[in-house]
């Protein structure tokens, strides 16, 4: 088997996020991105700071782990990164979960395709918004959502696209737009991803929520979406691993 | 046409809670319960205390006023009580929905059956645990799971407990294991459907959520659900109309 270079494996805990919010789950945590979001959460996954805790393990190795510290207590797991989808060889670990009759959550920005996306039991492609100061390759996207479509993989498959200001916003709508068939979450930005203060913080968030909530009721251009914030952050702050 | 009776009709906001928690949505609320559960946030509907508010309308009355207040700013309706289950004529309702290409989500806590169950987009099925001082009659629930499973409504239908204590939770158990077929949800409990002092409140909530979580997550009985706090009640408090 080869090797998929993981940061954290850890839970059972809950999806904080998107389109199976309060799941119970666990996460691996690939390491590597092809992206640099100004803003990133998981900086941690591509910028070297923790590169020395970067472990290569084999779809088996994983799975051990996974039994080791979830035991009997799960059967959803949530693959995160970084980008997940840079690992071809990502198939060998999901493969190995569905044969343990394991859901599959995954979540990349929509960079890359891979083909194992038709095995995702929930599939979160959240491409990025302007102040990431990322670029969306949309010709790539859509081939991405394409080849979802003639999959039939549309019921698995969710967009998310996470809003810091009025650029993001309108970014979001474009996407609710380009991509009408498919069901768009939008999630307030966290802007202090290192702040340690969680009463503030989540008083922050609960603002931003509301007045991300106070917009888009408001815009009859954005009827069919769902808006949500980060439950983990509301609950744990910043806390890595939980 | 017949008569509804109405208690509140407002929006566009989203929804709280549940199986589409975060979405766009108007409410309509319906009078009448046939429970009187000890924690019920929505008494008015049923004890008398909102008596002189209520308003016979027609399914159009209602269509009427839903444009009005939400003129092009939404697309999905949920109806709400007191228990909307109580009221046959609302096919009426929901058929004048439908044809205006309106999604509905309704919520009932399954002591009755209506044949317009099927029709409903997103059913959420709420029976009452033992804090609530009801008890839940197997017998016609069983026969409610029974008929959607007959009418394929499965993928439109979830459960949702709400958690108060131990009890509640061992009951919460017992839902899973009876229908282990229907998504389930488990929602923590407000205790104090009347403060008015929101930054306490989102505090305790957050903490009895953390709580929740820790809980499931250390139960092998329990993979298998989605655990959510109530998103309205963290950004409004216990608001009336938003
Ligand atoms: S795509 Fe995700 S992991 Fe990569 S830099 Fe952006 S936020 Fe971070
Ligand atoms: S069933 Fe719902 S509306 Fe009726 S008393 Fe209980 S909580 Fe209140």
């Amino acid at each position: 088997m080869s090797k998929i270079p993981v940061l954290e494996i850890f839970g059972p805990t809950i999806q904080g996020e998107g389109m199976v919010i309060g799941k119970k789950t666990m996460f691996v945590r690939t390491a590597g991105c092809d992206y640099s979001c100004s803003w990133c959460d998981s900086a941690f996954t591509w910028d070297g700071s923790a590169k020395d805790e970067i472990v290569q393990m084999t779809a088996e190795d994983i799975w051990n782990r996974l039994k080791e510290i979830g035991g009997d207590l799960f059967n959803h797991v949530t693959i995160s990164g970084g980008n997940p989808a840079l690992l071809k060889n990502l198939n060998e670990l999901i493969n190995l979960l569905k044969q343990n009759e394991i859901e599959v959550a995954l979540e990349t920005q929509g960079s890359r395709w891979q083909d194992w996306f038709t095995q995702i039991d929930d599939l979160t492609i959240s491409p990025k918004p302007p102040s990431s100061n990322m670029s969306t390759d949309f010709a790539i996207l859509d081939r991405i959502i394409h080849n979802l479509t003639d999959h039939n993989r549309l019921e698995q498959t969710s967009l998310k696209v996470v809003i810091f200001d009025e650029a993001d916003y309108q970014y979001a709508k474009g996407i609710g737009e380009r991509y009408p068939q498919i069901p768009l979450y939008l999630q307030v930005g966290n802007r202090d991803v290192h702040g340690e203060d969680i009463d503030n913080l989540t008083s922050t968030l609960l603002n931003q929520y509301e007045q991300l909530i106070d917009r888009v009721v408001q815009d009859d251009e954005l009827n069919n979406v769902r808006v949500l914030p980060q439950l983990h952050t509301l609950v744990w702050g910043n806390k890595r691993g939980v």
